[in-house]
């Protein structure tokens, strides 16, 4: 992996995103204000846009042009977005920081992060459904806007937190750890490859296959780096409270497999990963340098 | 108006939606089984379905055969169901009854009640997209998709909770009053009535806008009959907590054209909404029905 590189394009991919969520969002002299705030309080806050980078690079992977991508990667972080104002709450996990800032419900009010959410929600499936710029066919849109909403129900991301909330204070094993996190962070990452791929009018059943599984391995390996980060992060590069998960008694990969087990396991995947993308060539560099990334990043 | 089929046609549609969201939902036994039982009794409690019988009405004026109908009727019922959920949360309204039966957060808790919201707004989305039933092309079912997601959102029925949040307390005048419900209920209403057009190929332009400018009308009237009721209505028949609004001193047309004058506002509203219709035929006598009801009913 180049350094550098990766750098520099994940730099471009975020400002890129940022552009296009700023577009998509809608102003904060507009009614209702306050609430239009929040959004804006929320979703664009410098975070890392790993979602809006892995659609970007499936994408391109294909060889989708940027402009093309906008769409799904404001579509997915906008998901993102949501289910962590909602994650934050006092009734879910009580967080009074996210990204080194208060939260939405801190900084606003419960009332006013419920409905952020709530409106962040709608409008990921209002920029699917609206822009213009997407050259796909209208039923390939219609697929990739089933992906989103599948990988944000129950039986995805939200399906995923409910089972993360069941399982404080829990013995899980590890298949059943593993399936929390499948559904909790893994569906949207997988969405995120998905959306990227779906966007290129030539994807071939066996690409979609492959990038599938890369997007599965990243996906785990993502949540197990997570879970060592909570271990060994520090609280000022991690933007949160580090150790929370420990407090509250949640289960953990290094819980379950040790941190060096832990870590052997993320390796694992990340290899996985790249023995999925064997078959493209020098475009899915960006997929590849994001899979490292996931299981070396610090925060 | 013909009491009795109406009645009938009510009942019929009822069933009707109870089957089609009984279809959609997950199964209670699915995992994360709390999740779905959740979403379950949020939605499948005997509600009214106001909004699926615009649905099927609007479409059956253009002669949609019902079947067409079933995923739109039940994507703006998820949404109002979601909606509901949410509403009632201690954070919200704090509401502990929902036609007559403990609301979602009290029959189960607050973080599962918030997430069957969420994963419920993400189902009505699924539905539109997935759906093999709708005889409309892929383009048109983009349009309903948008329609839906913009009625929902922070410009829609998110954006009229908000603004009524903020009214709490406050003085409103009619322009403003309206404004709010224009988002809160007519949005979503508007959309129901406009989905249910959409699912005929053939509708026209000058259909649509009239049929637009019916629902804009019992929008209201539907808001002003809800005031009027929560001033005059009896909590059994209500199944909320009778002056809740008066009591949380939000505005209401009662109290700013006295009960007489916000009853006088609703006939107004019911004959324009009658005239929308003029150039439709026989087909559209449920909503000339449904207009009628809105300004009757008595819960």
């Amino acid at each position: 992996m180049n350094e550098h590189t990766l750098g520099e394009l994940l730099a471009a991919h975020q400002a890129r995103t940022e552009q296009a969520l700023e577009r998509w969002l809608p102003q904060a002299d507009i009614a209702p204000q306050r609430l239009h705030q929040a959004m804006r309080y929320a979703v664009l806050d410098g975070g890392k846009r790993v979602r809006p980078f892995l659609v970007y690079s499936a994408g391109q992977a294909l060889d989708v042009p940027a402009a093309q991508l906008d769409a799904p990667a404001c579509a997915v972080e906008l998901i993102h977005a949501y289910s962590l104002i909602h994650d934050d709450l006092p009734a879910m996990d009580d967080d009074a920081l996210r990204r080194g800032k208060p939260t939405c419900h801190r900084a606003f009010d419960e009332a006013t992060a419920i409905l952020a959410g709530d409106a962040i929600q709608a409008l990921a499936f209002h920029v699917l459904a609206h822009d213009e710029a997407l050259h796909v066919d209208a039923q390939r849109r219609l697929q990739m806007i089933d992906r989103l909403a599948l990988a944000s129900g129950s039986r995805g991301m939200a399906g995923g937190q409910a089972i993360d909330l069941e399982a404080v204070g829990k013995h899980l094993d590890l298949p059943a750890l593993e399936l929390m996190h499948i559904h909790k962070t893994g569906a949207l990452i997988r969405a995120s490859v998905m959306l990227g791929a779906l966007s290129s009018a030539a994807v071939s059943e066996a690409q979609l296959k492959q990038l599938d599984h890369y997007a599965k391995c990243i996906g785990l390996a993502f949540q197990i780096q997570d879970d060592i980060l909570d271990v060994e992060g520090d609280t000022t590069t991690l933007g949160k409270t580090r150790g929370a998960d420990l407090a509250l008694d949640k289960p953990t990969y290094p819980a379950l497999l040790g941190l060096d087990g832990a870590k052997q396991r993320a390796a694992e995947l990340y290899h996985e990963a790249l023995t999925s993308l064997a078959e493209f060539g020098p475009a899915a560099e960006p997929l590849r340098w994001m899979a490292r990334y996931i299981i070396s990043r610090s925060s």
